[in-house]
């Protein structure tokens, strides 16, 4: 599979991978960034309208992160093995829609996927075109914990070509 | 000053605070999230669009998102000092326009400020309503590199009298 713009097809889903939230990863990240007693205390956290500890929701969008980055690495790996360069991915013009479904608590296992969901060219940048994706994550239960679209300009095949 | 939803008035600036964004900092939070090399590797950074190694998107946010959990606190605070019961904030239903504008290298100085944009009434929650902040983050040369609308549920002073 190749990874340039010209190649990348709406609807196509990519399979990212799945993490399981571990009590000290939470605090941990929770301490540096994000210190509300729900994410810290499991005592603080069964008092709140969470009911348990719960990741911060910033936490889950880093974790979310990068399992999209071991992919995007991981098809750049391929391409380079079959010696073609691999498309350059970035910058992004911002990402949309970040949502927190449900709660992410201790020992839930999400699974990430990202669904290509709009392509559009860019009259600025000729080499490039932005590539829309619909990123999800589910737990265990199937149900969809967090959510967000992201937007990132693609190299052109024409890039490479030229 | 209250921190309940009624006391809220829109177009109030808050002033959250300023982080030196240091080099180790960045490459430990790129470790953990974002290995991209421009956020690794300040040989690979050179070569990048970006000229110098810089920190995620997702790092500068979390560290806005820790400023805004300290002011929340601060403010929090005061009224405890004063004897009345801090608003409950939270949870949140999602946030919008996410943007990075400008890169955040090493050393650069952020100040980080939230306007209040809009407040909106909770038809099926009536102790709550929706308070909409604009948040951004500047450089010491006073450019916006990162802006977010963040959405979150606030108490009600009539949860509190009731």
């Amino acid at each position: 599979m190749s990874t340039y713009f010209e190649d990348l097809e709406i609807g196509a889903v990519f399979e990212l991978g799945s993490h399981t939230f571990g009590r000290e990863e939470i605090i941990d990240f929770a301490r540096k960034y994000d210190p509300q007693p729900f994410h810290l205390d499991e005592d603080a956290a069964r008092q709140s309208l969470f009911g348990a500890l719960c990741a911060s929701g910033w936490h889950t969008g880093a974790v979310w992160l990068r399992h999209l980055m071991d992919f995007r690495k991981r098809e750049a790996d391929l391409m380079l093995f079959r010696g073609e360069r691999p498309a350059r991915y970035g910058p992004s013009p911002g990402f949309e829609k970040l949502r927190w479904l449900k709660p992410v608590l201790v020992g839930d296992t999400l699974t990430f996927t990202s669904r290509i969901s709009g392509k559009i060219d860019s009259r600025s940048r000729p080499v490039l075109g932005l590539v829309l994706f619909e990123n999800e994550a589910v737990n265990q239960n199937n149900e969809v914990v967090f959510s967000v679209v992201s937007k990132v300009f693609v190299e052109r095949r024409i890039a490479y070509e030229a």
